[in-house]
């Protein structure tokens, strides 16, 4: 059975120009990089060609300032963790907003156990941060801003630009989470007046477990990984060099393809939008209404569990989300949902229908099929819900 | 033209059999093992898979004490960062020997800049750790011992077992970078009481930017990528899947082969020893005579540069190299050799030649004839050797 895959930004099947790049470089006699012979030449070349398919991707003014990494979450550990390290004794200050994603709170919240401070910023109902509140927070002893470009499960793009401006007036450096944003909307560095920006391959058709960071020249921060000297002695380790081929052929395809992508997922966002307001009731969306990716869509379904309705679908092969893969252990409601005031029980009503090139509008019409019939389902077991359509 | 690759562990082609495995995963539609549905059940299958094949290898107990990581410069970071930042409130002290890979002394560097101290032990000329040595540094506030199995220049195993029965007694964590050694030697949990061990595929035929920690259950570190709930919960980021799976089929393949593998490479290196004791004059092989890895001879050529050495083989086709790729761009004298007692001008005239399944005694052969002859070439030209010459 085909299953149709709603949970796009989780995974998924690599465009058929990422696999025969991969699948050359599986078969491919490619010496260690770093190696001084013809063996490793080849081996560097393949690695190198890459960093300028990934430096065009987010206009990188030198191949250099892009460090390969083993993804999102290690860019960013990379990032805020070397930055804290390293400027522990200028201060101990760190400004982030409320709706990052697990890999920055979970690494600011291990800084805090390293007696770093953390003031985080609220955002509105739409997810966005207010620059000013970014201005104000920031005290003598910052020594780092980090606020996402996207955000994964509502999709609100954060005003980067002038959040930037306000790190720069005031000398505090700058990370932006950017994983479900690169290879999606355009990320330019030229542009965003970022220090430390952090990708993943996976959130534009490329391999998981692959990822960069963009360390603008000039900015100082320890490493993660210590050891070898590759990476410009910013990243130790033998390469991940099959992934970072696979990771190049994807920024090079989101380069050459990002607005007949973005034409495409935008058609079926607004098919999946219209069709869940005139097929379900009692829904809200979430996110920014205009600022957002246009490859996914949140929403809030009443008087539901969204765990419930994933396994429906499931059952009908259907593939979509409650929230980010990452947290799908952790049992808790989602602190994004929750920041945009969203309650206890509608953030557990929440789906993210996330799509891409493979998706079709009749994926999306077989999607709002079965979810209106198991919404239906779910809702008639529901006592809540009779009591609310009773009382209404 | 076919170059006899005799650097073989810093890289060369992966076996048929991983090849596949990797193609196959590369072509697969894999949702991500986190995910709440069925594609993403297809994900953590093939991770599990792999995570049982990769347990099979070191005789883990139970396969969630793997941990997948990016390689072995990931895994050591991981357990040495982990374990101090996490116990630096008991004590910051940290037992390490002279011979360690730059993964650990860099890391060991690095933790030196946050107050932390650290012993480090010789060895004797063979390149050997004495254990009492070990337990004599063994202080009050030492929280861990991390000390490697195989050295990667010399190929000299270390004494795990006696070391580990010390750490045991004296209750303080042990660390075994065994990155050289597991899947080339018998790497064994259950006889090494070792509380962290660190592994890579590349080692053993699987691809390059892939590995693990070993953690033995009830050790308590702090991860060093925090983010989502992976790996239960001790390794944050999106699983490098294919990746992955490329290396529990090498490890599968380690397992199965590992005799006649061994066989094999000191079939090889028996010749490459005799060969370069009849035909060059004034060589010192390095390390130990027996306690060593099968795959790699190291041989320190009196009175030439290595690295001009490297560049006369690359230009006949053959690879071999001066010492560890990760560090070929370092520059300075081995640190390895120095320890065992080689000048340094000895120091720079080592070649660390290494073979393994894909090499033959041809190979062997044909490396002699050209290494006779860019000795003598080179030789020819050196002064100091025509002094020596002159002198005896």
């Amino acid at each position: 059975m085909r299953i149709i895959n709603l949970d796009r930004i989780s995974g998924g099947s690599l465009p058929p120009e990422v696999q025969e790049a991969m699948v050359e470089a599986v078969r491919a006699e490619w010496g260690n990089p770093s190696s001084q012979h013809r063996l490793g030449d080849r081996g560097a070349e393949a690695l190198e060609k890459a960093r300028k398919q990934v430096a065009c991707l987010i206009n990188a003014r030198q191949e250099k300032e892009v460090v390969f990494t083993s993804g999102g979450t290690e860019s960013i550990n990379h990032a805020i963790k070397g930055v804290a390290l390293s400027k522990g004794e200028k201060g101990r200050h760190i400004v982030t907003s409320n709706i990052e994603h697990n890999a920055v709170l979970r690494t600011l919240r291990r800084l805090r156990m390293m007696d770093f401070q953390v003031t985080s910023v609220p955002v509105d109902d739409t997810g966005l941060v207010n620059p000013d509140d970014v201005g104000k927070a920031i005290r003598e002893d910052t020594i780092l801003v980090t606020i996402m470009h996207a955000n994964n499960e509502i999709g609100t793009l954060q005003p980067i630009e002038e959040i930037g401006h306000i790190t720069r007036r005031k000398n505090v450096l700058f990370h932006c989470d950017a994983v479900a944003s690169t290879g999606v909307v355009p990320v330019d560095v030229q542009k965003m007046p970022v220090d430390l920006l952090s990708f993943a391959a996976n959130q534009f058709y490329g391999p998981s477990g692959v990822g960069g960071l963009y360390i603008r020249q000039g900015t100082a921060l320890w490493p993660l990984l210590d050891g070898g000297v590759q990476e410009n002695n910013k990243r130790a380790g033998t390469e991940n060099l099959i992934g970072i081929v696979g990771m190049g052929t994807a920024a090079e395809l989101a380069v050459r393809d990002m607005s007949q992508r973005t034409a495409h997922a935008l058609r079926l966002k607004h098919r999946l939008r219209e069709g869940l307001k005139a097929r379900i009731s009692h829904i809200l969306f979430n996110g920014h209404p205009e600022r957002s990716v246009p490859n996914l869509v949140s929403v809030s379904i009443q008087f539901i569990e969204g765990e419930g309705i994933v396994l429906m679908l499931d059952e009908e092969g259907i593939a979509v989300s409650t929230r980010s893969a990452c947290a799908a252990g952790a049992l808790q409601a989602s602190h994004v949902l929750l920041s945009i005031g969203r309650d206890f029980a509608d953030a557990q009503g929440t789906l993210v229908v996330s799509f891409g090139t493979d998706n079709t509008e009749e994926d999306i019409d077989r999607f709002l099929t079965v979810l209106e019939g198991s919404v239906q389902t779910l809702r008639d077991m529901s006592p809540l819900y009779r009591k609310a359509m009773a009382a209404s």
